[in-house]
């Protein structure tokens, strides 16, 4: 029969009895686990001790579920009463518990050699440290941290990601919180493209669509037309690709394209969206080979009209923005033939739909149907059958058919002339990429807000700690937060180098940066919204809390714009030539015209020094970043180079040659864009002067700098550039950093200063506040 | 004044005709150019030549668009008169130009001395290799081939992939397919949940519910069960999580946790959806940590009764699924009290609407709302004021309360007890995970045929190639059906050990797997059904295409039947100590207790040799990636332990050290789980005994055991298990290995042989067919 109280009232027993209840609770006592507590404690039992604690170490009869209850009730009971160390373990409390109701005679009993007895009992059990202990003593921890005032200026930091339009931005994320639309789920496909006309409408009263057309509209601005595109992301990305499709690819395309005649008759109306239109350029069969598109315009001298048709199925124009409800005209690229001649594509402002909304004769429109997300937007399919517009209606900035029906251009080279057309449009992927990265902001808002509030675990009967405190949680948070920093000054730089090319016609360079910031940006977007989803765990997948819209609404900026994946090997080949007009060209004359040069440059040689280095300032500095990111650019630039030459050498097509060196090509892309991110995010933090933000920027940086190195380590251990301590440094370090920057998360969030009528209902975080 | 009659009459001007064009083409001609040029042409030219061929070669005034044009015209016409080489090049051309029209003693002068001239000129203007001929004369390509019959049986294939219930998977996919219930989306959630619980009756009238209580219905079998349960998500995943709800949770909760009396009196109405019902253990402020939910259960002695009741906000049960619409009862997850004692958690049984679907007095419900997707499950918020359940309505397998009103468990420890009823619930991740594998099968099936038809871009001025043959698409696609054989060997295995474990106890290996597994896999559908939709382009983003519903209702996958990155960490702890029962446990008794002995195991030596072999037969072989993937396994096990110790040495708290090494944790559970899949796939392929089968598989497996290290490179090489040759190989190889697989790739997907009425529409592909 067991008996609590004999066993709490023998001296000899109450050190041993913490581990004869953990031995207990941990499972059940085995006879060799037996054979070492009596060994140990045979020294001192008398035989009335050992008939005492003799029921209690029976494997073959345990205690029940309400003995180990009592057992542990009077534990916590007694120890409650002791004045323990919180960093004492299950010897200390046996002795402890021993001497609080010994004697002098006990006291000395209680020596040394009991006490190694002890610890050495509690090794053959196998408990280590003091958890075991917790269910016993509370452990007590500090409750967690209040989150403390921001120890940097936040509308500073927010002026500084902002960049250059800051002001504006501003005004925009502003504008929309008072219009107060909330935000919508649940809605069918007609409402939503309903209420989103409705919007771009009112955007348009505003003077929001003015902004897209400088020198004819007033108040045009395209540095504000882009920042407005990025700041309508915060709120609905349904609406920000209506507004893109009206005033920037619709209006952006007679802009662009078109002649002052097009401008005067068109323009206003497209700003007050009067004239609601389409940008009408993939077909079914061709979506990224622009170039094979197969619309065709026939010159009909007979009636100095163009004659547009879709010859066959896969020249149906596809996935129209604005075409299934609302465009009345459309701008459609199409093959022109004149005479005998071909001449490549162009674009030609074509009729839809009447002022009445019904469709025009001689085209046809279908619904493309309900999409993963965008549904506020009308994409439709358009056939054309005889459809015969004025010559007037081509647009006429780079090529035109002259009053005797004679085809002229000032670009003589109709691959040149393609590529000069469609450069007018990087403004297009410059804006999908900065409206990626609000959607990125509007995540990592939402996501960190839960992480700082919302509790789960914590040590044994003490408070659960806010989920910012794990580091695998501030590991999923902190780098994106780091690199959405990174972005928003790439973007600035990107921007201002789009604003300052509009009358350049060389634009390669440009257009790559364009091309790779909108792939690695909407990228990051997707896997960033998806990874903040998960770490809001049940509560993001509600769609109140926004998840849903924004991850299928950004979805499709990974495609749309230009595929990330072909944009990518445009990145890549436009590093392997440095010839001008090439850039954009599925075809290589450029790459295999400047691929020998770079193939025989001489590649960077490591640094055997820092390969080696680790200590935390040179890990964390912007040196070793830059010339980190710098010397994969190259060292992939020169070796794909030669590794291409090698194979046409060999008597392999470029195409073939391409084809088989086509990781090599995206690895390469991939790299010189993250150096182009890295080198825009240090040259801004560069120049920061207010101390406070300036640090938590560097932070900031080094966290990106060595996040890229981290994803690519398998690259710059091959290429000798990090060698193993370094690699592990580097991780040491970055969990270092996230551990100081985790007190300050929320800040970091709070500095995109999204007005909170943009962001979720804020997510139900439950557990004790 | 250009004359296009006069160069193409003069044979000495013939030869220079194509780069003539080309350097015009390719952009404007500069001076430079143009010095070249003329240097070339001085030894032969004569001053008529000179005259005629000046006007072709002046900066200030280049050709339009329209001569241009004719030159290629007449370029082409001219040499389409010529047998060409298909590989030559300009010079080629050019001499052939010449030969062409030239009389006996011209072609005397068409000797070595100009064919040397022409190739420096051609090289003066940089045009390398032939592509820049291909404008003029097109390369004339193969077509892509057509797709072979498969070189293997595709019904072996299939029934190796399904395992032992080959038969009962194909029962269930075709008797799906009977079915025709269609695929929808653009419904309102209300319709969908509607035609849900409709569905889910059906498929109960056709026994199908039965399956999930093997001794209790006839047809009751488990291997059944979660053949059902996966194949099912083929065709939606809200049936299957509807299904799994009802008789897997709350079927399965009264099964594995009730007694007799619980069997005869639900299980039937279970099984034949009379009873739908609700398995109610999350909490708002309780998800991962079930063990601290807060809804208590007070025993009342006086009428015999518990009494229910919901005591804070964040203890009201959260996403429960069944209860926004049908659930009737529910197994209620809450804290037991007795007496003054607390008992931990335990299960109910308890109302929650009558038959007419009213709900009970002190039953309150909420509907959680509209959800990212899997919008046809009703889930739902449930509080609970003083409601009185009989005591016979605690499950009473492992605890109950006795007629006396006295506690009583066989298990005496209260957390062994805890974790033993959370075990029995193992079979939820079983199968979540094995419907999760469905899913990625879909959307891989789905992304390939699309990938076999759809064709873009190609060599210049020939058809475009399916897009399968891109390597960058090679890639995104084969690796990833690669992995997906793997794991459906690897699921076999889990499965096989589940069933084999019902009546075991000890299941802790079981749990870490099917933990393990299910993360791994979850979070790879995810991952790949994003990569499928971005594969399909513009037509992935249409909802009738699948992906949209594929994603939205695979995503919380990752989260439900725990959360991905908390059984991860399960796992690793797992691997820390051998210690039977406190796998699952949040606390750490027995990673504490066990670490100090993995922390003296001898860290495994790596081979110098094979890490630097890199002949194809090693790098395929099993040898290799067994043996790197256990060296993973096991060093990141012994690395951790000493990490771990010595933190706690250093006096850190266990639930500090924890989380500072919590990295480490995720890396080595991830290392842990693939070993494991990747050995389920090497034993079952190892034992295929059909040499065309057995071919495709090793080749799969190969190419799934490089990924795996390939992914993993950094670690590897830091490791010194791979040098950078053998990095380089690996990398080589996988691109071979995927450029060997791409001609079968459809026949690969072919093999999970999912009925074309359960896929999506056959995708619009565009484009000459």
């Amino acid at each position: 029969m067991r008996q609590l109280d004999a066993i709490f009232a023998n001296p000899r027993l109450r050190p041993v009895l913490p581990m004869l209840y953990v031995a207990w609770a941990d499972g059940q006592l085995t006879n060799h686990e037996l054979g070492g507590i009596y060994s140990q404690l045979e020294p001192w039992l008398t035989p009335a001790c050992k008939a005492e604690i003799d029921p209690w170490l029976n494997p073959a009869d345990p205690p029940s579920a309400i003995e180990l209850q009592q057992l542990l009730g009077r534990l916590r009971a007694e120890a409650a009463a002791l004045s323990l160390d919180a960093r004492g373990d299950l010897v200390d409390l046996g002795l402890e518990l021993a001497r609080a109701d010994a004697d002098a005679r006990e006291l000395e009993w209680l020596g040394p050699k009991v006490e190694d007895a002890l610890r050495d009992l509690r090794d053959a059990l196998g408990f280590m440290g003091h958890d075991a202990i917790s269910e016993i003593v509370p452990v007590h921890v500090a409750p967690a941290p209040v989150i403390a005032p921001a120890p940097f200026d936040l509308q500073l930091l927010n002026r500084l990601l902002d960049g250059p339009y800051a002001d504006h931005k501003r005004k925009i994320r502003d504008g929309l919180a008072e219009l107060d639309w909330g935000y919508q789920y649940e809605v069918s496909k007609e409402d939503f493209r309903g209420s989103t006309t409705d919007r771009v409408r009112k955007l348009a009263e505003l003077g929001w669509g003015a902004f897209a057309f400088p020198g004819v509209t007033s108040d045009g601005d395209l540095g504000h037309f882009v920042a407005t595109f990025e700041s309508l992301g915060f709120y609905d990305l349904s609406l920000v690709i209506k507004y893109g499709v009206q005033f920037g690819l619709w209006g952006g395309s007679v802009y662009f394209l078109g002649t002052e005649k097009h401008h005067r008759k068109y323009l206003p109306r497209i700003a007050s969206m009067e004239l609601p239109g389409c940008f009408a350029m993939s077909e079914l069969g061709h979506g990224s080979n622009v170039r094979d598109v197969e619309t065709l315009v026939v010159y009909d001298p007979a009636t100095d009209e163009f004659v547009v048709n879709t010859p066959t199925e896969s020249a149906r124009k596809e996935w129209i923005g604005n075409a299934a409800r609302d465009g009345q005209m459309a701008t459609v690229f199409a093959q022109l033939r004149v005479g005998e001649h071909d001449h490549g594509v162009h674009a030609f402002i074509v009729p839809l739909r009447n002022a009445d909304g019904t469709v025009v004769p001689n085209v046809r429109i279908e619904d493309c149907g309900h999409k993963v997300g965008l549904n506020g937007v009308d994409n439709g399919k358009i056939w054309f059958d005889n459809l015969r517009i004025p010559r007037e209606n081509m647009l006429d900035r780079y090529a035109s058919v002259d009053d005797n029906g004679d085809y002229q251009s000032p670009i003589a080279s109709s691959g040149k002339r393609f590529f000069t057309m469609l450069g007018t449009l990087v403004g297009g992927r410059v804006a999908v990429g900065s409206a990626g990265l609000a959607a990125t902001k509007s995540a990592l808002t939402i996501a960190t807000r839960y992480a700082t509030q919302r509790r789960q675990f914590g040590p044994n009967e003490a408070a659960e700690v806010p989920i910012i405190q794990y580091r695998s949680h501030q590991l999923r948070l902190l780098p994106r937060i780091a690199k959405t920093y990174a972005l928003s000054f790439a973007f600035q730089d990107l921007v201002s180098e789009f604003i300052g090319s509009v009358d350049k016609e060389d634009k390669q360079e440009l257009e790559a940066l364009a091309a790779g910031l909108k792939s690695y940006g909407t990228w990051f977007a997707n896997e960033t919204i998806q990874e903040c989803r998960e770490a809001c765990g049940g509560q993001g997948y509600l769609s109140i809390n926004r998840f849903a819209s924004l991850r299928e609404d950004a979805d499709i900026f990974a495609t749309f714009e230009g595929d990330n994946t072909v944009l990518m090997q445009l990145v890549a080949k436009s590093r392997l030539t440095t010839f001008k007009n090439n850039f954009s060209e599925p075809g290589l004359f450029g790459v295999v015209r400047f691929i020998a040069r770079q193939a025989s440059a001489v590649v960077t040689e490591t640094n055997p020094y820092t390969s080696r280095q680790t200590d935390s300032a040179h890990l964390r500095s912007a040196d070793l970043h830059l010339a980190a990111l710098k010397y994969r650019d190259d060292y992939l630039t020169q070796t794909l180079a030669r590794r291409f030459k090698r194979r046409l050498d060999d008597g392999m097509t470029p195409f073939d040659a391409l084809n088989d060196c086509q990781d090599h090509f995206l690895s390469l892309a991939y790299a010189h864009i993250e150096f182009e991110v890295y080198r825009s995010f240090a040259k801004a933090v560069a120049e920061v002067a207010d101390p406070a933000v300036r640090t938590v920027l560097e932070t900031l940086r080094a966290l990106y700098g060595l996040d890229c190195m981290q994803q690519q380590m398998g690259w710059f251990m091959e290429a000798g550039t990090v060698e193993p301590p370094k690699a592990r440094a580097i991780r040491t370090e970055i969990n270092m950093i996230c551990g100081e920057l985790a007190p300050n998360a929320r800040h970091l969030v709070d500095a995109f200063l999204i007005p909170d009528s943009l962001l979720a209902a804020p997510i139900a975080v439950g557990g004790p506040t």
